[in-house]
């Protein structure tokens, strides 16, 4: 009989947004008068209409499709150079970052990228995470046999687990032990915490200093308001030796439900054989999508080429104002209730210690019973997590507003 | 410093069509005027426009994402019940198989697929494909370590060929031996044969007999036009509970850029522990999407569910005509030319065996350089299917007159 990837026997419960919406699905079952009045800030997902740009460039392509002399079937693997060309200059060449056409690889989104990357490195190598994190390295990695098994916290022997805390303001520091790989997300999710050029040097000397890789998240830099806060890790100097950096049109642009992002792999970046040769990951990782993909819808493509354009950039910062307007109307509402806040301020999340002395779920269920408001536990986000609460400003004006008052009442 | 996934450089040049892509390249640099009159038969990709029901169904979902209340953001991770209750019906339960919504996983094609299966596969599995083949299936496994070394003639130590010739119709039999995971595709890419239910049948007696896990890619069903010819595996009694199916949109709807297609995943399928634990592989399959993936672009699913209607399966109807009326004129013009001619019929690809003893790249070059038509060279397949060559039957009808005036030529 064929053999399964016992990995995936280590994962512990449900991913977590599939466990929130079963608990949801529940509620809304058993009451359904306070099921009319609920509002969701768990999960991360946009709520506004599409920019008008993107709509505008998908539907061109889509009639290029539907005729012959404009008609395309099988793009680059890697992505249309009309894109990763776009990116690289505006993403990157504009702001002074070398970074070449052919280093962004076009994905349907980051979070497949975050899973995909394994498939270029090996099994030997010792990783790090944040905790608390965003399930999806941590779990890619499992499934992987990068890890021992669960521990009764939810963690994993065999991963470094590196603690954002109140204390270090949810920005973990290099660790004192040698690691091969290192995960990191700013602005983060799910904490909205930032990390300032100094905190992201200090990451950038470890990597060389051990020669480890950076495995960057920056699907939210968007949301960055401060000025001199890097949007990239490649600007730092000689990240580009030790960092992939991973982009998302997902909370930018809106795409959570079209679908479309890129990873910045600089041909510097080597890797090690067992026997010590040292090669460079880019070729490989081109292979990779040569082999198991076919590149992102062509119409996708174009809508995210659109974002872009000056209208396009425009729609996309009234997108972006508008969920940290949402953020600053959460933010103060639980400041004013007494809470721990965090975030908030360079991202759309925002990070609250639980009233009470609760754990994560408890409140999750306080919320959901008496506010009828769905958030996200803490917990499932790691074991530093835990008596945490994360709210999504991904909302409606009125929904967030709503919100506000009802945390009034909590 | 980080470690690479060595087995990636066991992988033989570049994959297959790359390699087409840079020869093609470098002669019409060379050949400017010859280029002006190349016609592609070499990747199988789609010509004609987009059908109109897509088109339509993918426009008006733009739109949907262009209004608040109509706005959608992320979808079910496996695909929107919408289109899985689609396929499930009129695929399977319409023709009495019995599948159901859940079993469909709805992705960005079938070529994707091939290689995520992997993901929740074991190690261990001893691999069978026929020979030649779909260059994917190889290239994931060499990838994902399920092999050895490369040989000289291409082939990869610890991986069991399964010779298609022209003795058995380019159907290869169950082996003697034993394996636990074997790749089938019917019709046949890259010969266009297909499997009778008899022959079906012997397979999933292997692979119930041997517990072996039957992959089988029917992403070309779409062309089979004789009677008889099981379009699914499921089609075999026994075969939910030893086959995994995989289908595409690319070739039927023109999806090809567009990026659609779908696995089959029964519930009764089930796989082993090192232990001999036997688990059903669907919460696997069903936990893999979840964790590294976001589901397809909306608007796609829509254009993938449009083509059902019954605008949509005459428009996909007529596609299917108007290719395999290509592939009659260029199976005629070989067959005309004294050529051994398999395929064609049942299928859009017509597989040839070079005269004069050439090798598939010496009539690759041939053709080029005399005929300015680019095939694909039968060796790019594997070991059997030198002195081979495919044409794809993919082009407009003028096109495809055209390669079989200049085949009289040869």
């Amino acid at each position: 009989m064929a053999y399964l990837n016992e990995n995936y026997l280590k994962l512990q419960a449900g991913y977590l947004f599939p466990e929130i919406a079963r608990r949801v699905h529940e509620f809304c079952d058993a009451n359904p008068e306070a099921a009319k009045r609920l509002i969701r800030c768990g999960i991360g997902d946009v709520t506004e209409p599409l920019p008008r740009a993107a709509i505008d460039a998908m539907k061109q392509a889509m009639d290029e499709l539907g005729r012959r002399e404009t008609f395309r079937g099988y793009g680059p693997e890697q992505g249309y150079e009309f894109l990763r060309s776009t990116i690289a200059q505006r993403d990157y060449r504009d702001r002074n970052i070398d970074i070449a056409d052919d280093e962004i690889f076009v994905s349907d989104g980051s979070k497949c990228d975050c899973g995909f990357i394994l498939d270029i490195l090996g099994d030997q190598n010792k990783v790090a995470v944040p905790d608390p994190v965003y399930p999806v390295y941590v779990d890619t990695n499992v499934m992987a046999g990068h890890s021992g098994a669960a521990k009764s916290d939810g963690s994993y022997e065999g991963i470094v687990y590196l603690p954002g805390t109140a204390d270090n303001g949810f920005v973990p520091e290099p660790p004192k032990e040698h690691v091969d790989l290192v995960y990191l997300c700013f602005p983060n999710n799910p904490t909205g915490a930032i990390a300032s050029r100094e905190q992201l040097s200090r990451w950038v000397d470890y990597a060389r200093q051990h020669e480890a890789l950076l495995l960057f998240d920056a699907a939210y830099e968007a949301y960055i308001s401060q000025r001199d806060i890097p949007h990239s890790i490649f600007e730092i100097p000689g990240a580009r030796e030790c960092a992939v950096e991973f982009r998302s049109f997902s909370k930018s642009g809106g795409f959570t439900g079209v679908r479309c992002g890129f990873t910045v792999m600089p041909k510097k970046l080597l890797a090690r054989t067992e026997s010590g040769k040292k090669l460079s990951l880019h070729p490989l990782w081109h292979r990779r999508w040569s082999t198991k993909a076919n590149s992102v819808s062509y119409p996708v493509q174009r809508g995210a080429e659109a974002l872009y354009t000056s209208e396009g950039r425009e729609q996309v910062r009234a997108l972006v104002a508008h969920y940290m307007g949402n953020a600053k109307i959460l933010r103060e509402a639980c400041v004013k209730m007494g809470m721990r806040v965090f975030g908030g301020i360079n991202a759309p999340y925002i990070w609250v210690k639980a009233p009470d002395g609760l754990t994560s779920w408890q409140i999750f269920d306080r919320m959901l019973r008496d506010l009828n408001v769905v958030i996200t536990p803490g917990s499932g986000f790691g074991a530093q997590g835990e008596g945490y609460f994360r709210i999504s400003a991904f909302n409606s004006r009125e929904n967030a507003e709503e919100v506000a008052r009802r945390l009034g009442t909590l």
